[in-house]
């Protein structure tokens, strides 16, 4: 399988280095960037281009892994002379039909994890969600997919978009929830680290317990008193002070919210 | 150490059913509702009672575990005729001092972590965080909680109530942020369990990198085109609406308010 990448970001550099571990023969990297460019390149013992037309034309399959403003741009011109090839996107918000009548075979390969250039991320306990243009497309994604990870699975661009929402609550919302705790911290003198077990131990309860279950501390049990002192301790923070009687609220009244959303699925 | 637990929720449950195993001996069990007094002098083989009169004078050790309301209210009544002892509330968020005046010896343990009667934690991996009116209550503090825990630290009550705030985000908050990402999984028939993967490296990243560094997700690169599809998503769901945008916001705006705090700093 000859693969192009299209973008050198992180979703590119994670799937380029565990394809060419799988078996894998990465042809050429594109990115307008050199620097991002030439350092996956490097990584990968690779050729890069900075420019669309020198992009090589003898590839199975194109991964594109752009910001979606780009993918949108750029859909047209990278098909242009290499119709025969497979083109893909990993982005979990971006529709499948972007590709319609632009390529002839496509799907989308839509990792959901959250990588960072400075950390390793195990690709075999990511979940993978496949879509394409034909019965045989998808068949062959998903053999690409479960040479990454055994969690492969078929998912709809609506139902991928969904994804992508819970993903951004789960992952990048929940990590700015500790963003704020370490800024609380720093303001204190006290370092972050001692706030690891209790994170630990946040995400390990929802593998047993559902997150409504496992809530607990002073909004859920809607103690006044602590919100009220907390609310005072952010005082010169007007826009945290804010987040937290929000997220309060929320936490108070999410309980009703799912279970008059059971009861409007019952009916 | 002969020990009276004043409450039966989660803290308490955790901490007697820990320091039973670590040799202590628990004499009863206080709680205003039968239901948990019951249930946790049952898991203990101790006794309980609901009457505070009732409470037995002969313990070295009140640890008193209730929500802060109550605390303040039952305070000197847990006092009166138990002069001799040691009372120490659980409470992140309440000051040493409202024992002052009250009790001759008394402090504060502090674990900080979220317990759930349906989940066993750890303690070994909990933070406790000990305040003393004494250096002789403070040393034998030290001494119960490393019975529990390697990590025993000392903390003022203004550093505690700023540790308890950083823990409602990191904890609570995050939390609260898997719980909107299964609000809306459920919606569209899919299962939380796709999103563990995700939780869980989301929570380890944190262990290398600082949150700030470890962000990830439209919000960050403020992918404009994403965050208003995503908003547009939530048109039936007012409140989440607002706390996305408002989420957003602070993720873009986080750096900089973490840069200029730097400098202050310096100054």
């Amino acid at each position: 399988m000859k693969i192009v990448l299209i973008g050198a970001g992180n979703v590119a550099t994670h799937l380029g280095t565990a394809l060419q571990k799988a078996g894998c023969s990465i042809l050429q990297v594109y990115s307008r960037t050199e620097e991002s460019a030439s350092a996956l390149a490097a990584k990968l013992s690779t050729d890069y281009t900075l420019k669309v037309e020198e992009i090589c034309g003898d590839a199975d399959l194109y991964i594109v892994a752009l910001k979606d403003t780009a993918l949108q741009l750029l859909a047209s011109a990278l098909v242009k002379g290499r119709e025969q090839a497979l083109f893909v996107h990993t982005a979990g918000s971006m529709p499948m039909d972007l590709w319609k009548g632009v390529a002839e075979r496509y799907g989308v390969l839509y990792p959901m994890q959250t990588f960072s250039k400075r950390r390793e991320v195990d690709l075999g306990t990511v979940p993978f969600f496949i879509e394409a243009s034909s019965s045989e497309e998808l068949e062959l994604l998903r053999k690409i997919a479960a040479c990454l990870s055994p969690k492969v699975y078929e998912a709809t661009s609506e139902q991928r978009k969904h994804l992508h929402l819970a993903a951004v609550f789960a992952c990048n919302f929940a990590n700015h929830m500790y963003a704020l705790s370490s800024y609380i911290l720093k303001k204190q003198g006290i370092p972050f680290e001692v706030m690891l077990s209790l994170i630990d131990e946040t995400a390990g309860k929802v593998h047993e317990l559902s997150p409504v279950q496992a809530q607990t501390g002073p909004a859920v049990r809607y103690d006044e008193n602590v919100i009220c002192k907390h609310l005072d301790m952010l005082v010169d923070e007007a826009s945290l002070q804010e987040l937290y009687e929000m997220i309060s609220k929320s936490i108070h009244n999410l309980p009703l919210s799912v279970s008059s959303a059971d009861k409007r699925g019952k009916k």
